[in-house]
């Protein structure tokens, strides 16, 4: 299976108050981290719109626990698989490590999603192709 | 048990290329809710650091499930509950709701932590006072 | 003239660790204002664009003058106008006040733009009608 | 005259439903720069303020100039140069590039402020000191 590692640093504007990381951030490195490694892949998102028709891999759950705090210069990477092909969904694990020490794990859920054939404003699941599941292991 | 009602317009810098909220901005808007309800029972977190001794109350897990999209100029509502008093952590829940649909729903948990006393650097958790869990009731 | 008032809470992720309003925010509530002006006036930017074939009113220069820190729970008000009209651009003056202390003042200007005839990936300024200049007096 | 080259890579988040980048996050990008061109000259602000005394070195007054649009998966360049010392403040230029393009061009003025010695809510602007100036020729 395969790993992609995102190398983040943390900015001044990142932090808070409290000299931590705002949280809200580590789902926006997550986001970055997952079109990132489809990229990687050869698998970036439009190509995948023009070649099967999808609208993107729309977001259907996610979640984070923070484990440790993450501070102004600190150098973090986050480490993304996916670890879990559904029929019509996938899950993308996220590990932020910072000089070692696992600060934050968490997961993005996606959908392979067409455009809903009778309501254009709405999206369809189907199933993903094994090509790309394969291109992940 | 309250309910708490942030209303949020989606301005045109919350979303993105697809033309839906950037989804990281939804747990702003839970952290944002969730110091706004401590505030509007009396319990705002700069009198409870005094009084109390906590630092904050640091975010241990955030959740959500992305149930319909949001777009610009939509007025959305979040109504949060702290829905779980632990001994130590509690669990506030938040739905966005858009014109009566159910967009979004998650949680987050919370921790009352101290100052650790035998490291500056770390926090302690520690039980929560029964006055801070009848204030939500 | 006319004066849009755009009210914003300032939330704990909008200040940083010195306890005040991260600068970039300033801007991203200017450019609030301003669509919300224009929506206001009865010109949002969507009927404009299939009105006149405008693509949007895309920012050519911003500039903010920082006066007095804005800290977290402040209640300001972004008082907006359109300060200038020239040709084909146009300048929005911003005043954040923050309980009648001028906070921060700046502008935006803008150009009213067509689609490039000869290059769809650029575009043209072009002149602004008479009736959009009309609707701010 | 040293010049700090601050490299980005532009996310799908950063990104609006133009499609191009939001512009306050240049005003961003403008302030991690500035952080780690002091940072690079071994002159990170908070050990400027253990020696010298200041409080950060608060932004005054910020301006860009937007000649073209970045996109999702641009790689740019921020390059800045403190341009221009004054007695207490001084002027960092920021010029983004995008494949050798000048994307955006701007400065940030800041201040050199110590805490006021008669209400330590207020700030006091005060000389900059010879060497630090001389840190970036």
């Amino acid at each position: 299976m395969k790993t992609y590692r995102h190398n983040v640093a943390v900015h001044w504007g990142d932090t808070d108050p409290a000299r931590i990381v705002f949280y809200p951030n580590y789902f926006e490195w997550f986001d970055q981290s997952t079109r990132l490694f489809f990229d990687s892949v050869g698998l970036d998102w439009d190509s995948l719109a023009r070649k099967y028709g999808i609208m993107g891999l729309p977001i259907v759950e996610a979640k984070a626990r923070f484990l440790a705090p993450c501070k102004f210069r600190d150098e973090i990477v986050i480490e993304s698989q996916v670890g879990k092909w559904n029929d019509k969904t996938f899950e993308v694990s996220h590990a932020v490590l910072n000089r070692g020490v696992r600060a934050v794990e968490g997961y993005e859920i996606r959908v392979w999603a067409h455009r809903h054939p009778e309501d254009p404003e709405r999206l369809k699941a189907m199933p993903i192709p094994a090509e790309i599941k394969a291109a992940f292991e």
